[in-house]
């Protein structure tokens, strides 16, 4: 995707409009639970996923670097990348914090999503990069989970993510764009962000929702 | 309820002690659950409801137009009336977003509750209308859920509402009063608020709880 | 702990360093449930834990003061001390609200942690007084929870917490630490957040995560 | 009630029709969750309810006989009683087994209800005795859970019962019987069986089920 | 399907090879939950879905027939035929009962499956007459759900279930076979269930697993 | 442990008098979860713990034999060995089935313990194979869940088990008994069965439970 579209993505778009045309698309499995929230309301995700799974330990093996994968995603971050960590169901991993955050900003990544906790939560938002997760809590992953394969499909918020699918995030939740529709959902959605326009007009002026909806077709 | 009696509700009462006041009255159940929450906890919601019962559906049926029922509720919603809109468990739907408050708005409602998910929350904040919702999502109901009755008993947020009772809901939660218990309710929780001032300045003058419980059995 | 100790560990420390010098020390099981959250997230909570235990109950029992217990360990709080309420699971019970929160800052306690739900909200944010809980909520306690006994070992958030254990809250969650350990943890935990402060330089710098990491070991 | 009617409701009555009966009565929550189960399902149970309520605890407190409502409670059941243990939610307390079983069959109890775990389930079963529970788990009591109160109303597996309250159960569930239902409820349920049998033929006969329905209102 | 597959599909199949011969096509999403149990182990259930979607309602609506939709969809069953009633979450409806069982038996109906509760437990097993269900339970549906729609996809058990899809169920759980893909599924079983006896009788020979594994690749 | 020792563990005990114990000795985390169940409620198992640790994969990995490790522990079992599988929560793995148990019983091995589901139930019972599961389900693990590591720590049921722990299964649960107390909790035990036959006598006979209780402090 060019970085113009990309831009506008980021400016225009919120994640209602893209979901909406995703169900249009038939791709009606793309919403991430309502759990994972941004940690800024106010910030715009928009970038290529790239992934990270998580897998549950219950102790720290000798002699092995724990962190190994995830350091090993996040260097690999490129510009407008999404780090996407997906972590086990139960909620005790936190893999996410201030110290990715500031490692994966430095080399351009776009914000990082996971369904597992965050912390250090005032210093991200401090920093403004858009990180969305599934809670938070204070727990380091270090005994509790392990990254075990990075560059592999996922499941995050209950929701298919390959590596090189675009992530849209914002205050009303995160969406998966399979790669093959990006292009064609980002164009569909500014023009359907136009449309809306003209029906909230209509029904603040006072009109019945039937006959603007009758007109439009939008709700 | 007579215009004042509203309006003094809405300026003076909180929801804590509209519950302590149905206790009182042996009505128990009458909170919904804590996921309920205000998108903009400064607003105070207080009305008569309208409801809305969702179905879950599993795809779009052709021909048919799936908003029908949720459109007549709202076209037809009064001046202080609440659309109460009941979703199964699981949070699949979100029901409520920036149109339908904006449409709800134009009809003189004085909010919204659901236990689904609201989308659109940036927007609906902004208009200082006050929503209540099981979460926060972008998926529309299409294809997910459809309302099939409206003006019946519901279950929302594991409450029964049944169509011309009153909620009550701000930053402490949300409240179902029967409507013949509304005024009763009301009256008495304008007295309970006078007398709880006093216990306050007694405890934050340092008195011990049990003096101050004892004088006036309010905690 | 001495009076010098607490003011520092408040000013200075976050939960997630205290998460890692407890893991550290071979403690991991110290953090509460991702849903036991701060009323105000700009509060700093540390102090000594004094602890209630709810029972559920279905109905008031005619003759018995609901609240006996409850109002004992409030008005036998001490400077420093923290309210700990545990409830059974479920969030049917609101034990902790305004009119307490008044009364424990009246005897000097430094705050109150539950895993139930808190109501007359923003009261207790007016008053900046730390309180974290497990959901917000109207219900008054009195015939649906009692507490049963004061100063026992409790399991609040998941987390087992013994009188005289030290409850340390702020944005990213709460800690129990064993009162055998509270002193150490806070002096290598002071050691630990200098620390980080050159780590996050050099990844702000752009240093590649894995030299940090090697160089560090911390994250 | 009488000997004979309650023999002719354990020899006759299914909890299908008990259930039936109370919705026709405008008692619709009478049934307890589906979890919990009958350790032999060929037995069936009914009798007078005598319950008990658990609180969890976490320490077993010195110098307390942890058991002493639940000797108590057991050894003062009469012939027809039915012990009822409700739990707290989280399945983490046993407090029902096969010593409890002896010394309530014992005293002539018809059986027991819990919402939580049973364990010794082999002699249980061989002793016939008819137990109901949320699930079957080795854990004792003590150091968990401990009865606090006898004779009250509670919630058992989500239905209130109220100390005289009537219990039916079998391979269906378990009914809760308010006490001044009772009579009726039974009565009215011994004529509609009869009534099911006819139903039953025509179906079996191969009658379209639309045809049967409209001619007996049974389904 | 023609009738000597289906027969033979009953008489040699289990649902493990149905799933791996789906997984093999890529269709993942094809078992039910495991909470949706036969009511007998001993039966296999092989045959054409027809669906029916409940609604959760919370009052019984005077003058319409609360069974309307679902007596339609048992009268019309066909012989290999399987009713498949979904219910929303919650597990409070009891859609399927004995007099439903002898209905559809008289159709010439293959067995029914819901993820809802069932009732009358003992007499369906006596007739064995193959029912699926997500638990038991007495509680009837009316004034607690509807079908409000037949013949629609439904999700069942967390599967999506078209109607004209195939049903297999045995001892260990529910498959939901897409129409299209039902007699090669079916085939390719078969084929693996001979290939299969082959393993066994070496790994009891005392063969290694990796050196069976890697000469059949099957587990 | 001594083969006789073995042996009459499996005899004579039971899984509630070895949690007694294990109470009794100060280690009250040794029962997985109730649904944790034997596949034959008839068989008795106790053994030594072999683990493996699972993590959820959502695709087929090309090039890798995704049951390299799983086919690496079962083929190193040793005479009385358990093999304990741990699953991430969301039993959306079925690990183990029939041809498992069958080369698992070739090895000598005692049984298998998992949190996930189980296969093949029909075959493993009329193996006499003792297999305790989480569920029953058809779905394989290949594509769903893969065993990264064995013979670590693992949490299964709720419960940690280290590689050499003992696992006591019985039709009222799973214990987990740590190795250094194995010896002492089966001689404890033992002694314990004796005392427990007594008591049951004496309530038999009709004596009240709190004399019984203060003679023998067994419940």
């Amino acid at each position: 995707m060019d970085k113009k579209l990309i831009a506008e993505a980021r400016a225009r778009l919120y994640s209602g409009v893209i979901s909406d045309v995703l169900d249009g698309l038939g791709n009606m499995q793309h919403a991430m639970a309502p759990n994972v929230r941004p940690l800024d309301e106010n910030l715009v995700l928009f970038g290529r996923a790239r992934t990270g799974l998580y897998m549950p330990v219950y102790h720290v093996e000798p002699g092995i670097n724990p962190y190994e994968h995830e350091i090993a995603l996040v260097d690999d971050l490129k510009p407008d990348d999404v780090a996407v960590l997906a972590c086990p169901p139960g909620n005790r991993i936190g893999p996410w914090g201030e110290l990715l955050s500031t490692a994966a900003r430095a080399r351009g990544a776009a914000g990082a999503v996971t369904d597992g906790l965050a912390r250090d939560v005032k210093l991200i938002r401090e920093m403004r990069f858009p990180v969305f997760c599934g809670g938070i809590g204070p727990l380091d992953s270090k005994g509790r989970g392990m990254v075990m394969k990075i560059e592999v499909p996922v499941e995050c918020g209950g929701v298919r993510v390959a590596p090189g699918d675009w992530i849209f995030g914002d205050i009303d939740g995160v969406c998966a764009i399979p790669a093959a529709l990006a292009e064609r959902t980002v164009t569909l959605a500014l023009e359907k962000v136009a449309h809306e326009n003209t029906v909230r007009e209509e029904l603040a002026a006072g009109e019945l929702l039937r006959n603007v909806f009758a007109r439009h077709q939008i709700l």
